[in-house]
């Protein structure tokens, strides 16, 4: 039986859309077992899996705006706090929270703790590709700064997190950098790119540009905490920015404009489905002795349930508990 | 009369592209003249212009795949390389160029050269938002390393394009950042933060994310060149993808879907054209004595009038001229 903590206080949806997820992911693995962190009687009226989930009752959450190290300092009952300790404790397999970020990486870090030998733990979603393959990126802004040894550790974590997984054999991990060519980049990627060259484990492909990301260009691509964080939030709005728009239009439109979405509208959703980062599930600090995993403040249950449904392959692959035996043994 | 250099063998489409654009601009604009700097057998049978265009032939260019440094000192005919002769000795008041990116920035710096108390001239593009007005970001690539001093600098330099240029008053001025709170980022960043705080002649509006860019949250965007490069790519790579796929669904979902597409194409147009880098001008490599633009390899003959109606803009307000004079005489 895998068990996962589940934050049920944060987000935009809670505990709602924490609780739906949930009773789906309960309903349909038979497998996992649920601690539940928070208020019993705000989370009560929207349960209804019956078995395999437990309600830990605790009235104090982290908000949104807290400082995120002093908020996991001081608030020692919060919801967010008891569930990484659960995980420590070895009572949970893993985590989840739709809470503030900031204090889940603080948590992470200093509640369940580093895997031996990795020196930060990286930020690692799976982002969409027109392809619909994706591609796992790491870091995505747990760190501010890094150096070329964190991105190799990246390199080898995003690897391990593709194969294991996404089932991608030998995935091909990319360099991001600011051209194709080996003699590019800041020292910070030449020195990286030196270290992903001579390390004969990885499937590395060279540098990949961000403007060939959506294009299947690498199935792993590892960067600095600072410009991953940059490209992600750049992926992001240029896609709600551009869909809006594309609304936008088609409501200012008239009736002509209304009457061909209306007969485009499968295609539309297409569209969206591809770009839905929802169903990919959250985003992985990865480099802790457990999986613990972000899902964004705004989703939905469905984003949940993807999120458990998402974990869950870690814990079955323990690709958490490979990483651990390949960075313990060999890289002494 | 202002003198515009144009290289005319640089860019996929060239001549034929700059020939044509170089129609239109002398046809509009009659305070303008263009010194066409190309093989004259293969530039002719574009050029429709009668008078206020000489063409200066050479038979020597610099290929998109050579090295731009070496490019530079050794094809010392090359059409590119003259043109930047051309604005150094007083010739030309600005040039224009859709070759070689790496070639055309080492031109400027070592032939154009930059501006006393300029370390680092910084790339600067108008780019797309939702609401139409575009924000100027910089830098977008021109240097792999910045300082905070740097980024100061590039503050005051957008600040001077956004307000000469396209005619923003007290344009507001945004660092590119990891998260909005003023204590965000890495030590760049925090230093960065604290300069443009500091600079009462800046509107600073503190840290900005590029989740945000699109929804016209700055006027002016400071980034390093590193991050500057990763974001432009995203967007431009984000939003080709998207409106790739939006043009396979439409051609892959049949008659249904067609006829839709039909009835929309006016509204997809404009989202197309609120899309269109090309009628925003090209990218100016910013600090340097005069104007040095670069437009996309790809730009076609809108394109190329367009930049030289950004580039006359340029010379009319006379914004590097100030520049000069604020950096020159304030800054010492």
């Amino acid at each position: 039986m895998k068990k996962i903590a589940v934050d049920a206080m944060g987000g935009d949806n809670a505990p709602q859309a924490l609780v739906e997820g949930v009773n789906r992911a309960v309903q349909e693995f038979s497998d996992i077992e649920i601690l539940l962190y928070g208020d019993e009687a705000k989370i009560k009226p929207y349960l209804t899996a019956g078995e395999r989930v437990r309600i830990i009752h605790t009235e104090e959450k982290i908000d949104s705006d807290d400082e995120p190290t002093k908020a996991i300092r001081q608030k020692k009952e919060a919801s967010m706090v008891l569930a990484a300790k659960a995980v420590k404790a070895g009572e949970a397999d893993a985590m989840l929270s739709a809470g503030n970020t900031g204090a889940l990486l603080a948590a992470g870090f200093f509640i369940v703790g580093r895997i031996k030998n990795i020196d930060r733990p990286g930020l690692l979603s799976t982002m969409p590709t027109v392809g619909g393959q994706g591609f796992d990126m790491l870091d995505l802004g747990a760190n501010a700064e890094n150096t070329a040894h964190h991105l190799h550790q990246y390199a080898t974590l995003g690897s391990f997190y593709a194969e294991n997984v996404r089932g991608i054999k030998k995935p091909r991990v990319g360099l991001l950098n600011n051209g194709t060519e080996s003699s590019k980049g800041d020292p910070l990627r030449k020195e990286a790119y030196e270290l992903l060259s001579g390390d004969s484990t990885l499937n590395f492909i060279g540098n990949v540009e961000a403007r060939d990301l959506m294009d299947d260009v690498a199935d792993v691509v590892v960067a600095d905490g600072f410009t991953g964080n940059a490209v992600l939030k750049s992926i992001e709005g240029t896609a709600i920015s551009i869909m809006g728009q594309l609304k936008k239009s088609i409501l200012g439109g008239g009736f002509k404009a209304k009457l061909g979405a209306w007969l485009l509208k499968d295609s539309l959703r297409g569209l969206k489905n591809s770009l839905d980062y929802s169903s990919a599930g959250g985003a992985v600090l990865f480099g802790l002795k457990a999986p613990v995993v972000k899902t964004h403040g705004s989703s939905d249950a469905k984003a949940v349930y993807s999120t458990i449904r998402q974990i869950r392959t870690m814990l079955e692959t323990d690709v958490v508990g490979k990483s651990v035996i390949e960075f313990s043994d060999a890289k002494e």
